[in-house]
Parts: C-alpha cells; sequence; structure tokens
C-alpha cells in the first residue's frame, strides 16, 4: 500500500507539471499556474469523492497532496521560464499517472460497493477530470473530448481491473494488469494517431 | 410513481438527444459526445443532490441514468451522421423534459423540509444546470443566459408547485398542474419569441 | 457574532452588485444576471461547504443569503441601464468583502478541526470561488489567475489569521487583524499596480 502511495503523489506531480506546461499559452500568473496544477493533480479524486459522498475530500485530512502539487507547479513554473521542457517529455509519466489514477479511483468505488458501471465511470473521473477542470479554467474545450483516446484508455483500464477481480484475482496483481492495459493503449494511441470517430459540423 | 421513474428515464434521454446535437458543431470524438450527453442528461440532478447533502448522487446506486443518457448519445452520434434531424424537432419533448425534471427537483428538495425558496431553486437546479454544464464544458456562455424564457418556466413550475401542495392540493394533481405551467410558457415563449430584459454593453 | 453575520450578507451583496457590473459586457437576460450575481455572492461558501462536507451547504436553510444576492443582482441590472456606476466605486467594499469571506472561511475549517494549510486554502476558496466561477459562466479565464494581487492578498489574511490563533490571540482580535492585513495588501496592490511574475508564452 506504501508503493501506492507513493506512486500517488507522483502521479499528483506529474499531473502539476503538465497542467504547468499546458498553461504556458496562457497569461497567468504565478498564483494562477500553482492553482492550476494543484487542481489539476487532485481534481479528480475530488469529484469522485463528491459524487460518492466521501466527505470530506480525501486531500482535507492529508495535506501532502496539495503540498505536491503546489511544489511541483512552483518549480515547473520558474525552470519553463528558463529552459524549454520538451513537452512529450512527459508522454510516458503521465500515461502511468492515468494508469494510477483508474486504478486507485475504481478500487476505491469498489470498496464501496457500488455496482461495476459506476465503479468504471469513478476510476475515469479520477483519471481524467483534473484535466477537465484544468481546460475549463483555461477556457478551452477539454482536451479529451477531442484528442486520441486517452479517457478510453482509462475506461479499459477500469473495465479490466473490475473483471479481474470479479473472477477472483488477487486485487494487487489485477491492479498491475489493469496499469499495464491504460498505459499500453494509451501509448499506442499517441504512436500511431489512432482516435475515436469524430462528430463533424460538415457530416 | 413508476410513470415518474420512466418518464424521468425519458427526460434523460431527451436532454442526451439535444446536448448531442448541439454538440455537433464542435470537432467531438464519441467519447466525447457520450460524456457530454450524459452530463446533460445527469447534471442537473447531481448539482441538486451535491447541495443538499443527498449522497451518494442518485444514480450511483441506480445506473439505468448513465445507461440511457450513454445509449442516447451513442445513437443521437452515429444517427446524426447519416440524416440531418431538425433541431426543433425536439422542442416539445425537451419542454416536457424541463417541466418533469423541475418538479422532481422542487418534489425532493420539499421532502427534505427545506425552506420554500431553496425547494424552488433546487427545482429549477435540476431543471437546467445539465444545460449549464454542458456549455460551459463546450466553452460557451450558458444559453439560458442569454435566450428566451427558459429557465424562467421552470421558475414559474416550481413555484406553481410549492403554492398548490400549500394549499392542500394531493401532490400527484400539482404535480400536472405546475408541468401544465412550465410547458405552457416555454412553448409560448418559443412561439412569440418572449424573452426577459436584456443587459446590453450599450446601454 | 451578529455584527459577523450582517457583514457577511454584505459582502454577499457587493459581490452580487460587482458581478452584475463585470458581466455589463456579455448580452445576459435579466435571468442570466440575477443568478450569475447570486452564484458570485454564495459560491465560493458553497464550493468550500462541498469539500469539506458540511451538508446541506449554509444557505439551504438561511435562503437570505440567496434573496440578498437576487435583490442586489436584480436593482444593480436596473440601475445600470440608467446610470453609469464607476466600477472603481467598488475597490474598497469589495476588499473588504473579500477580507470578510477569507477569516470566515478559515474560522469555519479551523473549527472543524483540519490542518492549518487546508484551512488557509478553504479561507481561499470562500474569498475568491465566486469569482472564478462567475468567470467560468462568462466564458472567460478567471481574473484571478491573471491580475494583481487578489488571492494572495486573501491568502495572506488566512495565514495571519491561524498564527495568530496559534499563539492565543482571543480570535476576534485575530479576525480584525487578519481583515486589516487582507483589505491592505489588497488596496497597495491596486494602488501600485503589484503582481505576481507572470508566465509567458514567449519567454
Amino acid at each position: 500500500m506504501n508503493l501506492i502511495y507513493l506512486l500517488d503523489l507522483c502521479a499528483v506531480a506529474v499531473c502539476a507539471i503538465t497542467a504547468t506546461l499546458e498553461a504556458r499559452r496562457r497569461e497567468l500568473d504565478l498564483f494562477g499556474v500553482v492553482v492550476i496544477a494543484v487542481i489539476s493533480g487532485i481534481g479528480g479524486g475530488t469529484v469522485r469523492d463528491l459524487l460518492l459522498g466521501r466527505l470530506p475530500v480525501y486531500w482535507v485530512h492529508d495535506p501532502i497532496y496539495v503540498v505536491v502539487g503546489m511544489v511541483a507547479g512552483t518549480l515547473t513554473f520558474f525552470l519553463s521560464r528558463r529552459i524549454r521542457l520538451p513537452k512529450n517529455f512527459f508522454l510516458v509519466p503521465d500515461a502511468i499517472g492515468l494508469a494510477l489514477f483508474t486504478v486507485i479511483g475504481t478500487s476505491v468505488a469498489l470498496q464501496l460497493g457500488v455496482p461495476w458501471l459506476i465503479a468504471a465511470l469513478m476510476g475515469v473521473i479520477t483519471g481524467v477530470f483534473g484535466g477537465v477542470i484544468r481546460d475549463i479554467l483555461c477556457n478551452e474545450v477539454p482536451l479529451i473530448f477531442r484528442t486520441d483516446i486517452y479517457a478510453t484508455a482509462s475506461l479499459a483500464g477500469a473495465l479490466l481491473l473490475i473483471a479481474l477481480d470479479d473472477y477472483g484475482m488477487g486485487h494487487n496483481l489485477a491492479i498491475l494488469f489493469a496499469m499495464i492495459c491504460t498505459v499500453a493503449i494509451r501509448l499506442a494511441a499517441i504512436r500511431w494517431h489512432i482516435h475515436l470517430p469524430r462528430l463533424r459540423s460538415d457530416v
């Protein structure tokens, strides 16, 4: 469990870093950047906790999550004014973070005994809603609604975790397989530009 | 009560369909469309439950609402790539859905014993907030803040329901009158382009 | 405590008024303006209550907050169509409102026994999130992420309140000092255009 906790904090940091890099295009001040970094890191789990009624939300009594997001956002803010970080440097950590958030969100929901469809949704919400709120705050149509497979990779991992759990596989092993599934789909989608059918105004 | 439940599911479906048609102008992929369809269908009731503290929110233990939104969004997505659905085809179902969401939201709040003004607000929130979240996700100023009478029709229905309840009319009959009131105001506003005074930058 | 309550209502009114003036640039109707006014007034405390699990949120059983926001928004709507209110007329009341919301939010969180960092965050959220939601609804990048020191003034006041409380100063006196701190920083930032470092796409 300690490993999961540590990885969770790493995922928050990765989310905060990528959010800061995303925010580079906007004329935000330090405060705005740090807020958006923190919200990107903890927003998904916060929405999950609100919907499930696990209140107060998870970071209220464990503020280390907020601290990690703040520190990661602040460091990236000042670093990115000096050196130009290549954006795709973070694609792999980001995919791992997505996978981790997904299995944590799904596990939390399963423990509360909700139906499997809702548990899968909570996994996806935990994985992607930080980014959705980030994009809303930056006044953009959320990226995950327009881009290559991202939330779909999260959904596949969540469903696999639920299926393996249901067939009696040990939870830790199921988590590992589900994470590999999410990371593999996400990286394959990036590598070969796989995307879902689009709805266009001219069709 | 079974009739209400069935109509509620129909209202979720209508919301999901109109949201998909609204999203046509945006370059969304299938995932984005389905998410926006589901959120439009269940968003209003979700915000109501959050504010009132009825947690977990209503669809966590009754995922049929989510399923109906997903199916309606997916079908509309593929249909709308083949045939061009006239937008005003759904104006009447949409008005009925607004009326239904309003009376359900108001009834739920009244049962919790909140003040009448708050009960009316909860009716309006249930009726219109799905659309507000949809517009925020699509990066637009919410339509109901700019357009002909929509939320006002919902408010009138909610207040009528509360007044009739207070004067001792049976709840089912009061619901019927309130729904007729909302639908009539909404359709009259569409038919004769009635709208509230606007705030313009040049006045 | 009655003084705090009265000042709290005044802060809601000031928020609603400034939100209505901000909304002037958008083609909103009366309903939209009133909704945005009310949400600006009570949005910060609502988000705080949701995150802390203090449900139903504070205005459900005390609808006077909603009424004050509605009345202030409606009056400003009709007044602003006749006379042109100077925008900086409200800078000082707005700074006082920010200070008041901050100390109320921080105090509420401290009473629940949350860690000091979270209590300070809740103060800032109470102070600024009404405006954040207002800007999201108006389809703008929230002003506080881009502008002179605003949330920072709130954060300074919250931290001072926590520190003074911790050192054993009486709560009322601590509140007074914290409010003076927030108002002073805010007005100094306006007067001398002090702002945090920005993140620009060209640096």
